[in-house]
């Protein structure tokens, strides 16, 4: 729970990289008036400091194919099989998103598929999964909003 | 909807990148025995087609003093104004995810906050959207599977 | 309310008319050893007492590309207004079929649609009905089941 | 999934056929100008190719003594048990639709009753079958709308 | 909420005329060794102290055509419209019963009708009333109980 | 389901007795200018028909110190068990009503106890039964109407 | 249920220890012009009577790191483990609050905890419980009232 | 949120108090071997802070009448009311508790009354504030845990 203490120089960092983590380290410095060799040690300390995990492609689910998104609200047996049901469903790897949660659902995961027969064996294969009860389906029919940098760079803003 | 054919090769540059965006591209020609420029032009010609819509950094949210999640699901007053909605929606960084859903929800979206009183003065801004009638929180406790990698990988493998 | 009197004859022509509409009368009337004429006058006389209301084809609706089924609970802001939005529904001819319920719904309807996009169309038309205050979808992974005929031979067999 | 290419021919037979599969081939071949061969050639080609599944009666229930609507929503044990349930259900005559869904149920169906004391006697039968743990039923005040033939037209005014 | 203090005789008395209100008093007075006179006084007694509101007739309601029973919640617009409604409830003669009650519904109330369609015929004209938003509606398959005589009998040997 | 014919006579004594069951017939015979005897054969004649089942006493519960009412709503484990559940319910004198039921219910029921704690341990009784998984209870907060006689005149006026 | 006799004398120290319980008894009898030995007669006569059944602190939960609240809404596989499972709630001292409830919960509780990871590990350790089948989780985001001394002045000046 | 830093003495101090908020300072110095000076310079600082916020008497209400709990779920029209409904409710002193809270209810509130009739009354109260648009309630058949002082001692073990 310690947090990093992070400069206006990071945040301007992290501010670029958000919006291109390609961008590369010789145009961040430029920009900043630093050296490229301080943009990479400053980027290396976020990294050994758990701030940056990592980076991920964004690439278009539909034009591959994976249009259909659903949620599941999984109902356990009980609960103490969450650990284990939660090992199973990391096996399946069209559940992108998994949540343990308040409310009526013990876990609540979201699944890419490509249309409504493969989502319906994906939900098999959930239902499937030992100490599962029962779960609910709740389908997109548009993704109108993905998109985590508008977070990000308000709270580097904030900081 | 027409799906562009993707190679080989593409799906192998793709599987590399997909682990670290910021692989440098002559990292992958030697790897795969092919030049640099070739994965240059692959991996713009995979951008032209919109297939890779660009890259983000995974960030530790917990790290960065967000570690409070929560599913929001919205009922609107007439469906007409899903479009208005969404606008506003788009206008609230802590509103990462948002879906048109079937069920009971008009909206379903994901926010993240602070603490329970960041989440508390989120929702309320939410709620106060004109055309939201009422809005039903399901609460994070602990963000299980956050991971598109092995859906990716599992698309390439499969084309 | 008064029931007409069908005979054992009327229940095998019946019977035949069931699985295939076109059988040749001909054909029928060889089989059951009577003359085309008499099972001529039988089909018109169910038909003017109204209990054979037509024919309908058993098209393939996934090859035609309506591979989508949802069923669509509505919910009236006042019940008064049920007759004028069934009037708005059947002019949708994606709304197969419709009822006037009991439970949580005024209304519960299908439609076939081509796919996700289409349905969401579909169910946003009918969300701007006037009078139409909410409404809540139920998605088909599969139709298993969609035979009346088993039903009309039961019955026949029955009477 | 590779759908049949019909032409406009094609459209007006089947438009002439929706609203009475017994019009004579010879009727519709004078209508459009062409020989009575060249529709039964079209017909047995549509039958063959799966779009042209078969014909069925409608009846009217109401005279038959059947004029008790209602949907039973299924919840099951296990969903592995599916098919087997889906098996069971087919033998009970009374289930003229039923589906997979997403939602609360994982089976939902459609069952024609002559009245309340049959109905539940068809809903005790559905209860006892192995696997299903629940259900609930929805029972129709008025069945206000049961017509594919407007879809079927608009089907093949839009190919 | 002062309650009257009845003796051995008077339960006794109420004992005999809650399986039969028409047995004659000097059949009672025979039965418990008084005079009719005295079971006369104490009947009137219990009539002033308000404990014997009436009598009524038990009747056969599938046999008079009513065969039909459903219980409606009824959700409010404003809950200061409680009194207003009941008023209106208590002019359609086919609702027997009607509480307050906790819970989601506002209103709960009992309907006896002939058949399906004119259930619908009483919904409606629930559903009409001002101040009445919404109506679910439960329907008996059977009434397995109907029987206050156990109660009567139970709390008068208890007193 | 053989009704039997009831001519003006008959609706004239039962309206009469339904307001007050111990009328005297000759009371009766007088308003209607006919013999006490006939009113006598006549009323035999209704209870042998099995209309007149019986009557029965309408006390002032509240002053018997009887004045909680809740409606129990019960989940049955299997449906097959629901002849068994209601042969012990029928053993609880303080359930006085209990309905098959469509919808979320398999057993609908009504209990009158004298406070909250006493209904507490009815409804542990009634959750003891065995065949019962879970029971929901929705308490009424005043009986506002608990009337068959306004409904009783309107079927005799309408025969 | 025999109540205790209060007079007004007794309503007013009541009234007086309601804001303050360490009012020292001689500040109190100087108010009321009496002794400070009755005061201490009367406190302990209401002791004894069990009316003041003890005092507690009003703690700054929030100053003391306990700032996260939620009710959890409890179903069990059957009622007679009630008293079973309310004796293992007692044993987690987070369970400030237990009740036995009408409606679709069978136990309904109040936590105290620190955040959304030990709220997560408490209620794990409810669901863990021998005969609890499942949990539901309502989460305060503010608690906005909690204060009883306004009810009991409302009770003392009622008396 | 800085939290004050507590000694093993103020511990030990709010451990006694928490039992017995009149245990005189002196019983409490003897006990652990300090000046009663110190422990009432302990409590005062404790008070200053924050952390003791006051004390209260626990009153047994079922001796005093009121016996009767409830939980109220209320749904407001638009939650921008929230500020004002909660002033409102604060009018209201049988409101002993209320939260602003996620899932379906915008604010949860408990209450105490005296019989079924007198909660009506309070709920009807509610109902009527503006921006209320309904309520649900829950009743308590017993409260069966009603004590921080467990939750207390833990805390300062903890600590």
């Amino acid at each position: 729970m310690g947090k990093i203490k992070l400069d206006e120089i990071d945040h301007q960092i992290l501010d670029m990289l958000i919006d291109n983590t390609r961008t590369p380290f010789t145009d961040i410095a430029k920009k900043l008036l630093i050296s490229a060799g301080t943009v990479h040690v400053r980027v290396k300390k976020m990294e050994e400091a758990g701030i940056i995990r990592g980076s991920s492609l964004t690439l278009d689910y539909v034009k591959l194919g994976y249009s259909f998104i659903a949620y599941v609200g999984i109902f356990l047996e009980k609960t103490h099989q969450t650990k284990f049901v939660l090992e199973r469903l990391v096996q399946i790897p069209n559940v992108t998103v998994a949540h343990i949660t308040t409310g009526k659902f013990n876990i609540f995961c979201k699944i890419r598929a490509k249309d409504t027969t493969h989502a319906k064996n994906i939900i098999f294969k959930i239902d499937d999964i030992d100490g599962i009860s029962r779960t609910e389906t709740m389908i997109s029919l548009e993704e109108s909003i993905n998109d985590k940098k508008r977070l990000m760079h308000t709270i580097f803003n904030e900081l």
